[in-house]
């Protein structure tokens, strides 16, 4: 995209502005369901900056216009937002965002506008809570892009599929069941659900109307009676809606969900979590209903998994680190043959493989393939304009980090892996042996069941710490089933909120995934993910009920970067007993080249 | 107390709830400071109840009497309240508390008294919520007791004195500056404190107005002009009175303080902290008066101590270790000498040891010691009433649990020790390394600069958790400088929230104090007290600066009760460093038996 394209479209927005009597405009990085990623239709705040990254939030003034977003996108964002006139604004712990930036710059009784359609209501609280000293009026009903933004793209159109029932577990009627009581318990006569993935598990359907999760735009309205699905009509096959009216789930259009919500009267009371609905979606709705804002049940219920679902994520694991054998077998004989390779063919390579093994959908978030300098920004992303070949020079290394991912019909995968490219040095396999004493001290750790997810988190990092070492980003997240790869409600980040609903509980999937960046230099981040399982034969009894993972990722974390002084017996008998059972689940699953290499990376060290 | 006295209490009581048309009383363990240890004045929950215990909560009804206390009160209230007619109710987590079982039990539109005057701002807000639903009037203004309890002890007379000026880094005058630049920061013209310790490190004067907390009763009221300070006038002389005033501190009388709030104007805006200000001494503040309700700046304050502070502790901890020395050579003797000991006999010779130093002014809590079921109880305390000798049958033996610290106007200490008596067993011996492994844990930890101290704890404790155990107490609290030997806000326990004012920072002293409680038959807890430092050469400086604890007490841990083959050998050179420097620290400071058991205990294993 031009900058010239961008300049006018910064000026038309001023002019919009100007005639409209705003002082200024908030385009968030949202859409009406504050997903992870947007449809084209949504992506406003990209097609004004230019700036591609998932994180941001744009701010326009007569005289000002800025991007606020995280380190991770630092670097980045110069780079696209250079020339456009747009400034970055670096967004980091203590220092002031985009509300601080409007409540001290804006005067007594100015306006701001942003489009309600794209706006929590957790995240509207926060603007009036800001904006009240100076009287500052938020507008929210208003589309300030109406006029300018003249080529939007279309929503998307992709047709709803059944999650394959050989893959589910509970049917939705008995899911709503769940949820209807989770309703009862907070008191509540509707519920409001606009999140995909809670719709698409509490459903059993699945969709593509955005990459890497498989959900469709929706609107879910439950009450003790009824219950209305918002979706665009021309998605849904017979099949799926005689099945959902099997389920006792009303179709509706996507647009209805407004209306139906203005029905509501002021004996009712709306539960919705305040951080997953738009303000615009209850733009129609009358004044006096009562709302229960709270995380919604289905939240909580679809991060614990049935026995069932931990089964087939444990065989997902396994195609997934067959598939994987495939790939660094074949990579590294590539590049011994001399073969020039970049970031973007890890990409294409891994998506090559999985795509073979059964009941895959699709990569579960973009690939990161960071070599060297690349590695050490946590959410590089190699795109055609800018990526690194895997060159070094004769006698020199260097270290390139490999998170990917993929949807299988029996379950989503999330691996980093670190390997070495040619001569890796002393402070390499230092940086890389202390980052494995963090992911293996969690990976061995035992809790509290119930206790909250962000309180483990230094259970992982003390080993970092202890080297005077850290990470800016949170060690694990929840992991769906078939679905996003990011959910909550647990996260291991002792930057979290500790709120009870944060427990832990059997049968979650997190990710575990300490890391470590030397700007400039290299990044390093091992991740397997683990399933919470109750401790089977406890030595005690008395002192409660305790939690431990397993780790049901299955392929080698390369030996070959590991200073073995730097383990203790434990952390080494850690590692080779990890090493022998992912011999043990793959070695029926590869042959040739691919199981040679998985018998020789699973050797003992 | 007799039982029967106990009943006509609680009769008198109701009489007067009836009279006065009240459906409920509670009666808090609280005064108007909100404090630990309360004056006889105000212990008119003990004089209702009989219950000794330092914490719980009496509900009366017309036909209902039960009080609520936590699980290391419920053996001792069991036994107290038996034939009283008042029910133990046991507060647990989950469990419904005072609050909730008045929510469930009251009608519409009934009355409840608690006396304002010892009920927290917080405590008062939380059963504002609790009653509102049913319409529960609460009243505050009301000494429900005055007409029964006419024995009623009066207020303590003490006098007050100096903190000894060779141990004060900081003027009175200055600290007020810096409270006042907390003031003006949070946007108060006015700063009431009630909380006693705060009130002792502002004026640098301390008072024995109650057991153990070298406190005085008084209030503070600040505004950018000027200081006052309420308090008993008799108890102060004239040269502490010319003092406060070369301090910009003004004397008024305790009771004062009510009037002198309510001089304060709609134009005011008054800092205090909920938790630590009573109700009642707002009683005559005018409607519209503006609060700030946040923690009081001399809490973070007074919590960071001075490099000068910490230098006197340690020499406060020399002279507490070199009387431990003195107690448990003198102690093992007389029982190898076949005297026979009981717990009280611990308590009174700490006393004597630890009296003989150079400014000891009194214990800092009630000495715990328990032997075995005893020790399993983590606040017990023996009383001439009830109390275990230390009798073991030939080949057999137990565990003795000494908790127990001293004010010196040098520094506060808190320790404890377990002690072997007679054969111990292999189960003693895994529980006590296991314990010990969780307290090195957390003496090597190191961690980031202003990390909340309850992220920490999960460091200490996972040792225990590996093996299925746990304790039900926080593992460090703050310490005062010859203040309070509780105090916040630090609190390394995972059950505490995380707000940023628990962030740690150098020179915050805490204790570190895991333990484990095998209920009938022992407990174990290994306490020293650690300091903030800063890592001094840190190996990286790119990833933020990191914190890690001095330990500062001196004194051995019996290497005795050690099963030396669950250390590794990072734990085993831990625990021969801290001996070998606990030797070097104390070694000059006795002689004769204690310096042969210091030699002997602090031997490397």
């Amino acid at each position: 995209m031009s900058k010239q394209a961008i300049h006018d479209r910064i000026d038309s927005l001023r002019d919009v502005l100007t005639k409209q009597d705003l002082t200024a405009i908030i385009v968030p990085t949202a859409d009406p369901h504050l997903s992870e990623y947007l449809p084209e239709y949504w992506q406003s705040r990209r097609w004004l900056t230019g700036f591609t990254g998932s994180v941001g939030t744009l701010v326009v003034t007569a005289d000002f216009a800025g991007l606020w977003t995280d380190s991770r996108y630092w670097v980045h964002a110069a780079h696209e937002l250079s020339g456009t006139g747009i400034t970055l604004e670096k967004l980091a712990p203590g220092q002031p965002n985009h509300i601080d930036w409007l409540s001290e710059q804006l005067a007594e009784g100015d306006s701001v506008a942003v489009d309600g359609d794209v706006l929590s209501i957790a995240e509207q609280d926060r603007l009036l809570d800001a904006f009240e000293a100076k009287d500052i009026t938020l507008i929210t009903d208003r589309d300030v892009l109406a006029d300018i933004w003249s080529d939007r793209p279309a929503l998307p159109t992709a047709k709803l599929y059944q999650h394959d029932e050989q893959f589910v577990a509970q049917s939705a009627s008995s899911k709503l069941d769940a949820v209807r009581a989770g309703m009862s318990e907070a008191g509540a006569t509707h519920h409001l659900l606009s999140s995909l993935d809670d719709i698409a598990w509490l459903t059993n359907l699945r969709g593509s109307d955005v990459d890497y999760n498989p959900v469709f735009l929706a609107h879910m309205l439950i009450d003790e009676q009824t219950a209305t699905l918002f979706v665009d009509n021309n998605k849904v096959s017979s099949d799926i809606k005689q099945s959902l009216q099997e389920s006792g789930i009303e179709l509706a259009d996507y647009e209805a969900v407004q209306s139906a919500l203005g029905k509501l009267t002021p004996e009712d009371l709306l539960l919705l979590d305040p951080s997953k609905v738009a303000v615009g979606t209850l733009s129609q709705i009358v004044d006096n209903v009562g709302f229960i804002e709270q995380m919604a049940p289905s939240t909580k219920l679809k991060s614990v998994k049935s026995d069932a679902d931990v089964d087939h994520v444990r065989e997902a694991m396994r195609q997934d680190g067959a598939a994987l054998c495939e790939f660094f077998s074949a990579f590294e004989q590539r590049l011994a043959a001399g073969e020039r390779l970049s970031e973007l063919d890890v990409d294409s390579m891994l998506i090559e493989v999985r795509s073979q093994q059964p009941h895959y959908v699709s990569p579960s978030f973009p690939t990161i393939a960071g070599f060297n300098e690349n590695g050490a920004l946590p959410h590089y992303r190699a795109t055609p304009e800018k990526f690194n070949y895997l060159d070094v020079s004769e006698g020199e290394g260097g270290l390139l980090l490999i998170d990917s991912g993929a949807q299988y019909q029996n379950g989503t995968t999330d691996i980093t892996r670190v390997v070495g490219i040619g001569q890796v040095t002393d402070e390499h396999k230092r940086d890389f042996t202390t980052v494995l004493k963090a992911h293996i001290a969690l990976a061995r750790a035992h809790f509290p069941d119930g206790i909250a997810s962000p309180l483990i988190d230094a259970i992982c990092r003390a080993p970092l710490w202890r080297a005077q070492m850290d990470y800016g980003h949170g060690t694990g997240h929840g992991v769906g089933y078939f679905l996003n790869v990011h959910e909550g409600p647990q996260v291991i980040a002792y930057s979290a909120s500790t709120p009870k609903e944060r427990a832990m509980k059997v049968n979650m999937i997190s990710s575990n995934e300490p890391g470590l960046y030397r700007e400039g230099k290299w990044g390093i981040r091992i991740e397997n993910l683990v399933v919470n399982r109750a401790v089977a034969n406890p030595n005690e009894t008395e002192f409660g009920k305790f939690l431990h993972f397993e780790t049901v990722t299955y392929c080698p974390i390369d030996t070959r970067l590991i200073d073995k002084t730097l383990l203790d017996s434990i952390e080494l008998n850690w590692l080779n007993d990890y090493h022998s059972q992912v011999y043990a689940e793959l070695k029926d699953r590869v042959d040739g080249a691919a199981l040679d290499w998985l018998t020789e990376r699973t050797q003992a060290i």
